[in-house]
C-alpha cells in the first residue's frame, strides 16, 4: 500500500494532531532503513501516537481498512525488524516516551514504549536502581521488548524477557489488553507477556510496560585477559562460565578487531585474542577473590596477560570501544556494508563455534571480525562487503548461512539477540521445524488479516 | 467418558505394555485426588508411557477418537490441576523419570518429565550444581513445568519458568514439536517454551526438558527475626527487598503458625510474628556483612529478636518445619479440609495485604494461618473447615475470594505459584479481562477439540 487518499490522511490526522501525522517524502524515506543493509518499502505515511487510546483508535481503523501497520522505535535494529515491507502506515512510538512512575520499593518502573534505555537509567539511577539490559545502542524500551534485546550484561542479569512484568498491548484489531501483573511471580494462566516479548511487533503494539529494576552494584572490577590463540581464549570462556563465577560481562575479541580498535581509538591494548571481563559485587574484597580465581582459571587455559585494577575512566573507555565495535568496523571499510552474524550456542560448544567461524572467514578471504558476548554463548561475526557486487555479498551470505547451520546443529539459535526481522526468516524452519508452524498459527489467530509488521519473522 | 471398550483397552495396551495400562478401579480412584479438597471424575483408564514416541502414538489415537487426556505427575498439586474432569485417559508420566544427561559445562540437564525434583538435585549435586526451584513437595519436573512452580528460594533464584530452556512437547493431535534451544539466550521467534510452561497440561504433554542449573552456594546463613506485630514483620519484608539485599529465602510466619510448629515439633521458637531469612554468598565474611545490614534494617522496623549463627542441623530442621507447615496445620485440625490462599502482590503492598488478610480471618473467626514466601510478595493463608458443612466452607471461600480480589486490586495475581487448576478459574476474568479471551483463543488453536486436561484454567 503506497499512498493514502486525502480522506484517509484527514482521518489519521484527526486521530492524533496535525503535527503527528505525515505523508511527507522525507519522513517516509527516513522510515525505510534501520542500521542493517535491508530496506523497506516506502510507507504511505507516518503517525506518532501519544496514548494507548490513540493507538487503539488507529488500529481499529487500519484493521477495518486492511492497512498494514509497522511499529517503529529508535531504528537501531540490525535485521530490518521495523521496516515497512508492504508500505501502509508506520507507527512511530518515539513520542510515547514518558516514564510514568518509578516505584523504588517495588524495584519497578512503569514506562511508555518510546522511552530510551539511557534516559530510563538516568532516572532510575537516582534511586540506586537500573534496567540492566544493555544492547549498546540507545534503543527504545519498546524496541527492546519487540526484539527481546540483550547485550554485554546479559550473562549475569538476563535479557529483556526477564525484566518485563506487565504490558498494555493494543491488538491488531484495536482491542486493548493487559498481560501479566506487577507481582514478582504468578502462575495464572498462559504467559502472554513472554509471548509478546520478542514478537517484533507482529502481534500488536505495546503501549505501556512495567519493568523490573535491579540495584546498581556497589563495586565493579574490569579486567582484560590476553591469550596466544583465539582457541585458548574461547576455551577460557567455557571454563569461566562452567565454574559458576558469574561475571557481569564476558566478551571475546579477536585480534583483527582489537587492531581496528587500537588504530581508531588509541587504546593501546595488546594485539592478542582477548577477553574483556567484569565482575559486580558487594565488596572490593569479594571482587578481588573472584578475580584471583578467574586469573587462575585463565592461566590454566594459557592466558599470557591479565590486567586488573583498571580505573573507572579506562573501564568506561573500554566498554565504549566495545559498544562501538560495529561502527569501528564499518568505518574501517568505507563504501562497504556489513553483515552481522548473531548465533548463540550452549557454552561448552563455544570454542568449536569460534574456531569454525574464524577458519571459515579466513578460508573465504573476506574482511571478517569474530567477537561476541561470549559469556552467554553469543557469537558475532561482522563481515564487510558490497551488496551491489553479487559475488562478494553472496560469499558473506554463505558464511552467515554456514555459521547459523553449525549453531543450530549444536542445539543453538540463529539469533542470540538481534531477532528475525527480514534477514533471519530463511533459518526459521531449520531451527524450529514444526514449532515454526505453531508460531504461524498463533500469528494467524491474533492477526488474522496479517496486518501487523507484515513479512517479519514469517516468509 | 467413563469406560473403555475391550478393543480400546487392547489398543492402549498395544501402544505401551501390559503392565503400563490399567482400567483397574483402585488405580483409577488413585488418580481422582491430589492434595487439594477438589476431586476429579473417575477416568476410564491410566496409561504409563515411557517415551515421546509412545506419547505421540497415544495422542494421535485419543485425538482421532475424541478421548479426553489428563497428564499426571506426583499428585502434589493444590488446586486440582491434574484431576480428570471428564474421565477419559489419565497419562501418568512418572515412569518417564530418566535424567538423560547432565552437562555441567553448560550448567544444564536434559530430563524426562517424571523425574522427581529431589532426585534431580541428588544427581546434579555431584557436579556442585542444583535446580533451585523448591516448592517444598517432591514434585515431578513435569508437574513443576505445568504449574510454573516456585517456592522459598524463588525470591533469589526465580521460578520454574526461568530454568526451562528447551522442551519436547507432544501436541494434542500427536504432533511432536521442540520449543526453544540450548543456548543461554535467543531472539528467534515466539517464545513457545514459556507459553507451555505454566499451561497446566492444557496445550500438550511435555516429554523432555532441558533445564538450566546453577552453582550450589558455597556459604549460607540462616536467621530468624521476631517482631511484636505482624505489621512490623511485613513492613520489614518490604524494606529488606527494597534495599536490594537479595536474600535467598525470606518467609513470613504469623504467631498462630509458629505455635502449631512448636507444639508439633518442639522447635522452641519464640512465639512472635517472625521472618525466616537465608542468605547465600561466596564467603562467610560477605554473608556476615549482609546479615548485619539486614539486622540494622529490621531493628529500624521494630524487630525484637534476631538470631543468627544457626547451625546446619537447626537450619535443616527449620526449613523442614516450614515446608511441612501445611501438613502441620492439617494435623492440628483433624477431620477438617484446608483451603490454601495463594495470592501475590508487588512487594510494597505486602504489609497492607498481610494485615487485610489477618484481620479478615479474625473477623470471620475461622482457623486461619497467615504466612508466605514474603520476599517475592507471595502470601498464603491456610484456612481449615469442613467442606460438607456448607456454611463453614462458604466462609472459607469468601475469605479466599476477598483476599484474591484485594490482591488483584493491588496489581497482583490470584495465584503466585499453585496455578489455576479448578479452584482459581473463577478469578481469571477478573484478573485478566480481555487477555483471558486471548488465552482461550490460543487454547482453541492448539487444542481445537478441547481434549487436553479439559476444564482446567478455563471454565
Amino acid at each position: 500500500m503506497e499512498s493514502f487518499t486525502q480522506e484517509q490522511m484527514d482521518t489519521l490526522t484527526a486521530f492524533t494532531a496535525p503535527d503527528r501525522f505525515s505523508a511527507g517524502q522525507s519522513n517516509r524515506e527516513l522510515h525505510t532503513h534501520d542500521i542493517s543493509p535491508h530496506s523497506g518499502k516506502l510507507p504511505a505515511g507516518i503517525i506518532w501516537p501519544v496514548s494507548t487510546e490513540e493507538v487503539a483508535k488507529i488500529l481499529v481503523w487500519t484493521y477495518e481498512n486492511n492497512i498494514p501497520v509497522t511499529p517503529w522505535g529508535a531504528g537501531t535494529s540490525t535485521e530490518g525488524n521495523p521496516l515497512p515491507m508492504r508500505g501502509g502506515l508506520v507507527m512511530d512510538m518515539t513520542r510515547m516516551d514518558k516514564i510514568l512512575e518509578i516505584r523504588p520499593g517495588d524495584l519497578q518502573a512503569d514506562v511508555q514504549p518510546g522511552v530510551l534505555r539511557k534516559e530510563l537509567n538516568r532516572q532510575t539511577g537516582q534511586y540506586g536502581l537500573f534496567f540492566p539490559v544493555d544492547p549498546g545502542a540507545d534503543a527504545t524500551v519498546g524496541g527492546m521488548i519487540a526484539n527481546n534485546a540483550s547485550g554485554v550484561q546479559t550473562v549475569r542479569y538476563g535479557g529483556t524477557k526477564e525484566y518485563v512484568m506487565q504490558m498494555t498491548v493494543v491488538l491488531p484489531d484495536g482491542k486493548v489488553i493487559r498481560t501479566g501483573c506487577k507481582a514478582r511471580k504468578s502462575s495464572s494462566g498462559y504467559d502472554l507477556t513472554r509471548l509478546f516479548v520478542g514478537s517484533e511487533g507482529t502481534l500488536g503494539v505495546v503501549t505501556e510496560a512495567t519493568l523490573r529494576l535491579t540495584g546498581i552494584p556497589e563495586y565493579h572490577l574490569a579486567t582484560t585477559i590476553t591469550f596466544e590463540t583465539l582457541e585458548a581464549a574461547s576455551e577460557a570462556v567455557a571454563i569461566l562460565i562452567g565454574s559458576g563465577l558469574e561475571p557481569a560481562a564476558l566478551e571475546l575479541l579477536s585480534v583483527g578487531l582489537i587492531r581496528l580498535m587500537n588504530a581508531e581509538k588509541g587504546l593501546g591494548l595488546p594485539e592478542n585474542p582477548s577477553l574483556f571481563c567484569e565482575f559486580h559485587g558487594v565488596s572490593e574484597a569479594a571482587l578481588m577473590e573472584t578475580a584471583d580465581l578467574a586469573k587462575e582459571l585463565c592461566t590454566d587455559c594459557g592466558a599470557t596477560g591479565f590486567r586488573f585494577g583498571i580505573t573507572d575512566n579506562d573501564r568506561a573507555e573500554l566498554w565504549r570501544a566495545r559498544h562501538e565495535a560495529w561502527e569501528t568496523i564499518h568505518r574501517a571499510h568505507p563504501g562497504k556494508e556489513t553483515l552481522i552474524v548473531d548465533a548463540a550456542i550452549p557454552i561448552s560448544r563455544y570454542p568449536e563455534m569460534v574456531i569454525f567461524s574464524q577458519n571459515l572467514v579466513e578460508e573465504k578471504g573476506v574482511p571478517g571480525y569474530v567477537f561476541g558476548h561470549a559469556g552467554d554463548g553469543n557469537l558475532h561475526v561482522v563481515l564487510a562487503g558490497d551488496p551491489d557486487t553479487p559475488g562478494e555479498w553472496a560469499t558473506l551470505e554463505e558464511i552467515n548461512h554456514r555459521i547459523v547451520e553449525q549453531a543450530i546443529a549444536l542445539d543453538g539459535t540463529c539469533t542470540g539477540e538481534h531477532g528475525i526481522g527480514i534477514g533471519k526468516r530463511k533459518f526459521m524452519a531449520l531451527e524450529h521445524g514444526e514449532s515454526y508452524e505453531l508460531m504461524r498459527k498463533i500469528k494467524d489467530v491474533i492477526d488474522p488479516r496479517g496486518l501487523m509488521n507484515p513479512d517479519k519473522i514469517f516468509m
